[in-house]
């Protein structure tokens, strides 16, 4: 009997997550509320409290599972992987509420990241293993270092969709994406990696 | 008579400016309160609702007056000066109070950013300016977009400036800033232009 039990527990837990995602996505930290979560997921306190002790804690947990429901690719596979990556996350900031939710509340300085940046490293890290990958094959010039390029990825990334976001909803994301790569790629990447990878707009990362 | 009452208007708008600035500093949009706006500037509700009719309107004009107190070059002189304008918003950040609140609610989703984001519009053209002259005195290579890449560094300003901001209170803030442009630079500058930048930490933009 112990198995379904566990198993309604998970149910439990991601329909209340994905409720507190609605709603920090809505509202932000602050303007969320406790009894607004509940009544999205139709549970009591008492369901939340089983799993969740506060708002802190949930917008907490939503911010560090922000990446649960993408489907990132499990080995890296270097530079062209990276730009892909980075384009299908401006596709997912669309459709995905949980992985909007957690981003809106890494960048909310009244919210959970203020206190735990650890989602920030995760990111580096992930962006990281495609650098290291990309430079096993000898896809990097020299000079790169790739975790200070990575660090400078996710903050770029960071801003960036912030900026689209206040300026157009977000409609212009993956065109500002595909901005940043325009630029940066060639001070990065060999002739030969660069000519391996095609951005969007009809335009070459070197026209 | 007309001219002292003029200049003494002037002051108490500066002087509530700055307890304004000092308070969305501290605590952001939702978390400054009038009262407390007032109690620092040693002012009563008449003496700032002359100027100033809601917390909302104070943080727009903190928001939008954020580069007063910069001391920013008059005239554009190309792509050196926007790598030192760069670096030298990133040592205001740490030290000017205005321009520091007015980024804080430039990225606040609760702020008045979300109702006018020509503060991101102002900066694009102000870096704009910079790659203008770039062009004309041949500094970039020739698939630049001006207008494009102005728009990317101040997102990518804005994330960056953020995470630093999370992740070491802004104390790593020059060092990033500097490694955009170390990845930058040889993708968007010719040879001629990278080798009269230098960047900080003894490395150059391609070493």
């Amino acid at each position: 009997m112990v198995r379904p039990m566990q198993e309604r527990a998970v149910q439990t837990r991601k329909l209340i997550l994905r409720a507190a995602a609605e709603s920090f996505d809505e509202s932000g930290y602050h303007g969320a509320q406790i009894t607004g979560i509940l009544g999205r997921a139709g549970l009591t306190q008492g369901a939340m409290y089983f799993h969740f002790k506060s708002k802190e804690d949930l917008a907490r947990t939503v911010m560090l599972e922000q990446a649960a429901d993408l489907r990132l690719p499990e080995r890296p596979a270097g530079l062209k992987q990276l730009v892909e990556i980075t384009l299908t996350l401006a596709v997912e900031m669309q459709r995905n509420v949980l992985f909007r939710a957690g981003v809106r509340l890494a960048v909310d300085l009244e919210g959970p990241a203020v206190r735990d940046s650890s989602i920030y490293r995760w990111w580096t890290d992930r962006f990281n293993d495609e650098l290291v990958e990309a430079h096993r094959k000898g896809e990097l010039l020299p000079h790169v270092n790739g975790a200070e390029l990575a660090e400078m990825l996710v903050g770029a990334y960071t801003g960036i969709q912030l900026m689209s976001q206040i300026t157009s909803g977000r409609k212009d994301l993956p065109r500002r994406i595909t901005s940043i790569w325009r630029y940066l790629l060639p001070g990065i990447a060999t002739p030969e990696a660069l000519a391996g990878i095609t951005l969007a707009d009809g335009a070459e990362a070197r026209p």
